[in-house]
């Protein structure tokens, strides 16, 4: 019997969840993703760096991108990620064309994943209960960290 | 007598050019950024390092965005760039709440910066012809690197 699509984005989104996990037991905010070929091959993976390296530059998806080095096309590409993207996140699949955007969670923070899906993107949100309870526990903690991350004041 | 916006925004725009013309003297794509604080100060300023790091996520302004390190806001920041910034780069100057965009140029290439002055970014486009030369001459010498640069097929 062939995999079901849905068995194989939560097989997708538990490369990502391993990533958002090494990133919070490395003292990092722990959003992961993983960039997945055509044919299912995992041509890079990554979490969020901001913490570890003090690189805000580091996000899930563009840590994925730049681990599955440079690529002719994004053509059937996927990108798997444990929180729904942000803005700069969601620039970067629609600037390279990455053909499907598979998320663990969008109810702690919505990017532009809407957006995406209005420009061809095909968005899957998996609402994974998991995913969540990664993000709201790590809110609660690190409250500034994480308002850091996505450029937004907190005092406010 | 003070300095003009003009004048802030061709000084600033220098900045950019240089590290561009820095790119391309190291074999690379010719496209250099620099983040201006609201003094003036130059936090980050870098160049797209496709080629020289064989990394795909960086482009100018992302590498500025890096150089400048962690920030608890860009609220009156200025990303100066020689290009209209792509998806991606419009994307990071989107989520992290940069406050303006001066573009060197945007007919060799136009992303996202209509979107981000519908978005509340002040958008200047500068219109300089020494930045259009660069990207013209480099796109007619090396039309791949350009089009895998912007995750475009040059075959089609």
């Amino acid at each position: 019997m062939p995999e079901s699509d849905a068995a194989r984005y939560a097989r997708w989104l538990q490369i990502a969840v391993e990533e958002a996990e090494a990133g919070l037991a490395s003292g990092g905010i722990p959003i992961g993703a993983a960039l997945i070929d055509r044919d299912g091959r995992v041509l890079g993976r990554g979490h969020n760096r901001r913490v570890q390296d003090d690189d805000p530059s580091v996000h899930g998806e563009t840590a994925a991108f730049k681990a599955a080095g440079r690529q002719r096309s994004y053509a059937g590409t996927t990108m798997v990620t444990t929180l729904s993207p942000c803005w700069y996140c969601s620039g970067l699949v629609r600037q390279f064309g990455i053909s499907r955007v598979v998320i663990g969670e969008a109810r702690t923070f919505s990017g532009g994943h809407e957006w995406l899906a209005e420009n061809g993107v095909e968005v899957v949100v998996l609402d994974d209960p998991g995913c969540e309870r990664l993000m709201t526990g790590f809110i609660a903690a690190h409250p500034a960290l994480w308002y850091e991350d996505i450029g937004e004041d907190d005092t406010e």
